[in-house]
C-alpha cells in the first residue's frame, strides 16, 4: 500500500513529521509493564504543561470525540440543565451528544462565521440559576472561527461559578488556552491537530470542580470513566490497552513543541495564519469570518465565489496541484472551503496553495474583478 | 525515544511485523477524501473475510473494550435482562460493563481456569424467558482458556433465540470463529491481538437481530453509537476522525492474514499453542487449565510454583533473558504467569522462551522434581 505525500490541507488530520513516524516505528512494550509506565508519566507531565494547567489529565484512546463524551458523562446526570453556544457544525456535535445522554440543553446559536457573543451566555445564566453547566467550542473547524474563551470562562466561572466544559480539539497546542488561567473545567482535545499525529488518541483535563461534580453524575459510563483512568494511571497505566504507537509519537511531538517553546508555536501559527488571509484576499476571494478578530490561526473558511463549482475547484486542486483541500460541513458544505494551517505546518506550505489556487481558479471560471 | 526489541510475550499488543510498521509510516490522507473511501472500503470487506462474515462490521478508535461497549449500548436498554457467563477478569469486565449502562445481569460463575458449561446457560435461559441477551467471552485472556463458542452459541440462538454478544478480543484471527456459522449477533475484538498491528482499532460484526434491537435499544449513546457508523460507512467515511495510521497497518495485516489463509493461520497458533503446553510441563510446570481441551491456543497461563516469587521470575525473565511475560489479573495476579502466542509468531519464539526459563527457575529455586 503506498499513500500519496500530498500538501495536506484538511485541518485534521496534518502531516506527520519525519521524527514522529520514526518514533511510532518503535517495537511494541507491555502496556503494564515499566517502560510504558516510564512513558506515561513523562507524557503526562509533558502534555500538561501543553495544557498550561495542573489538573489531572488523561490520554484516552479515541477520537477528539470521545474526550467530550467524557467531559459530558463524567460531569453531568440525565435531566442536567446545560447552556451550550454553538454557531458551527462542531459546537452543534457537543450539543447532540450532551442530549444524547439526556442532558437537558439549552442552545445559543450564533450565525455560522461569527463568534460566540459571552454576554449571550450571560444572559442565559441570570435567566436560570439552575443551569449547572456552559459546553463551548474553543475553535470552531467547520468555519474557522476562534471563539472567545477567556472572556466566555471569566462569564461562566468568574462570574456564576458554573462548570466550563471546552472543546478545544482544533486550538489546543495551536492558540492560546489558558486551562488554569482561565479555569477551565474539562477541556478535551486530540492528537492529529496541534500535535501533529496520526489521529486516534484524545486528551482531557479535569478540574477539581468537574471531580466534585464527579462524584455525583450519574450518566452512565465505562469506556470514558475517568475515575477508573484516575486509578490506573496512578500505577502507571491506562484501565485499557492504549495506543502505544501512537504515544511514542506523542512523546516526540511533545519533545518538538516544548523544545520549540509554547509561545513561537503560537506565534508561528498567528503569522501564518495572517499571511493564509491575506493572500486569499489578494487572491479576490472572501473570508467566511467577517470580523476578522475572530478569524481561526488554525484554519480558514473562505466563501466559494458565485459560479464556481465547489467539487471542480476542490478535485483540480488535488488532481492537479496536489493540494488538498478541506470541504465545508453541514450547512456550510458545499458554500466554503476551508485551508487547514495548523500542527506541522509552515509558511511554504500555505505559499503553495496560493500558487496553486492561482492556476486553477480561473480554471473553473474565477477572476479577481 | 528508543524502546527496546523484546521477545514480548504479553497476549497482545504483540509484536508489529516490519511491513506493517512501514505501511504505518505511509502519509496521512483527508478521513473525507477518496483515498480514505477505498481504503475503508477495501479494508471493510478483507475484514468481513476473517470474521467469516457477511454482517454489517465497523471499525472503531477505541481499545477493544469500546467495541464491547458498543456491542452493550447498541442492543439493550436499561433493565433489560442478561444472561452473562464468566470465568476471569475479562468475562466480569463485560458484566461491569453492562451494568454501568444499568442491564439486569445474572451472572453464571466458573472457576478461573475452567471453561464455561454452556448447559449452565440453557438452564438460566430456560429458567427465565424474559432474559434478552447473553454475554460471552470466547477466550478469556486473563487464564487462557477458550470457551465452547460454538456450544453455547447453539444454546442462546438455535434453542432460545437471545441474541448473542461476543467478546472475540483475544481470539478473532487466531482460533476459529464463524460469525454467521454460529449465528453470533454482536462480536467484538481488537487490532493488536491476532491482527498484530498496534493497539487502537476495535471491530465489531453486527447481525440483523442486532440491528433489530437497536431499534428499540434505548442505553445512551453517541461515540459508539453504531447507527452513525453505518450511515457513514455507507459514504466510506467514519463519524469521527478515525485512526488512519492503524488503518493502513491494518490494511497491511489483512493482506498478510489471507495471503497466508485462514486456515493456515489457525493451524500455526494451535501447533504453537500445542508446542508451549508441552513444553512447560516439560520443565515440571504446571497449567492453569486442568482440561486441556479448552486450553487457549493464543495465551498459555502456568501456575506459579510453590515457593517462587513472582515479580522475581518475571524480572530475571526481563532483564536477563529479555523475556517480557504476563503477569496474572485479578484475583490470580501473582498466582500464574501467562505466555502470549498470538499474531506474528513463530515457534523460535516460544523456543527462546523455554530456554530463558531453564536459566532463570533454577535462580528463582524452582527445579524440576
Amino acid at each position: 500500500m503506498k499513500m500519496p505525500r500530498q500538501n495536506l490541507r484538511t485541518p485534521g488530520p496534518t502531516p506527520v513529521p519525519d521524527d514522529i513516524v520514526e518514533a511510532m516505528s518503535n517495537p511494541m512494550i507491555n502496556h503494564r509493564g515499566p517502560e510504558f509506565r516510564d512513558m506515561i508519566s513523562r507524557v503526562t507531565d509533558q502534555l500538561k504543561q501543553v495544557f498550561m494547567t495542573q489538573n489531572d489529565l488523561f490520554i484516552l484512546t479515541a477520537s477528539g470525540t470521545g474526550a467530550l463524551e467524557a467531559s459530558i458523562v463524567n460531569t453531568l446526570s440525565p435531566g442536567d440543565k446545560v447552556v451550550a453556544a454553538t454557531a458551527g457544525s462542531f459546537g452543534d456535535r457537543f450539543i447532540d451528544l450532551a442530549r444524547a445522554y439526556g442532558a437537558d440543553v439549552k442552545v445559543l446559536e450564533f450565525e455560522w462565521g461569527a463568534a460566540v457573543d459571552p454576554d449571550a451566555i450571560r444572559r442565559a445564566l441570570r435567566d436560570d440559576p439552575s443551569v449547572k453547566a456552559v459546553m463551548v467550542t474553543h475553535n470552531e473547524t467547520s468555519t474557522g472561527i476562534t471563539h472567545p474563551l477567556a472572556e466566555m470562562a471569566a462569564v461562566v466561572k468568574g462570574e456564576f461559578g458554573k462548570l466550563l466544559l471546552v472543546d478545544a480539539v482544533s486550538s489546543l497546542g495551536c492558540i492560546p488556552l489558558a486551562v488554569d488561567g482561565w479555569d477551565c473545567d474539562m477541556v478535551g482535545t486530540a492528537s492529529q491537530k496541534g500535535f501533529m499525529i496520526p489521529p486516534g488518541l484524545a486528551f482531557i483535563s479535569v478540574s477539581e470542580a468537574a471531580w466534585e461534580a464527579q462524584q455525583t453524575a450519574s450518566m452512565p459510563r465505562f469506556y470514558f470513566d475517568l475515575a477508573s483512568a484516575k486509578s490506573y494511571l496512578e500505577r502507571g497505566q491506562t484501565p485499557f490497552t492504549p495506543a502505544v504507537a501512537a504515544m511514542y509519537g506523542l512523546s516526540q511531538a511533545l519533545d518538538n513543541i516544548l523544545d520549540e517553546g509554547l509561545e513561537n508555536v503560537y506565534e508561528r501559527h498567528a503569522s501564518i495564519a495572517q499571511y493564509t488571509r491575506e493572500s486569499m484576499k489578494n487572491l479576490g476571494l472572501e473570508l467566511l469570518a467577517e470580523d476578522e478578530t475572530y478569524a481561526s490561526n488554525t484554519v480558514t473558511a473562505i466563501k466559494m465565489p458565485a459560479g464556481v463549482d465547489h467539487g471542480k475547484l476542490m478535485g483540480l486542486m488535488r488532481s492537479d496541484e496536489n493540494v488538498v483541500l478541506a470541504a465545508g460541513q453541514g450547512k456550510l458544505a458545499t458554500d466554503i472551503f476551508r485551508i487547514g494551517h495548523l500542527g506541522y505546518v509552515v509558511q511554504e506550505d500555505i505559499e503553495e496553495v496560493v500558487e496553486a489556487l492561482k492556476t486553477v481558479l480561473p480554471k473553473v471560471g474565477f477572476s479577481a474583478s
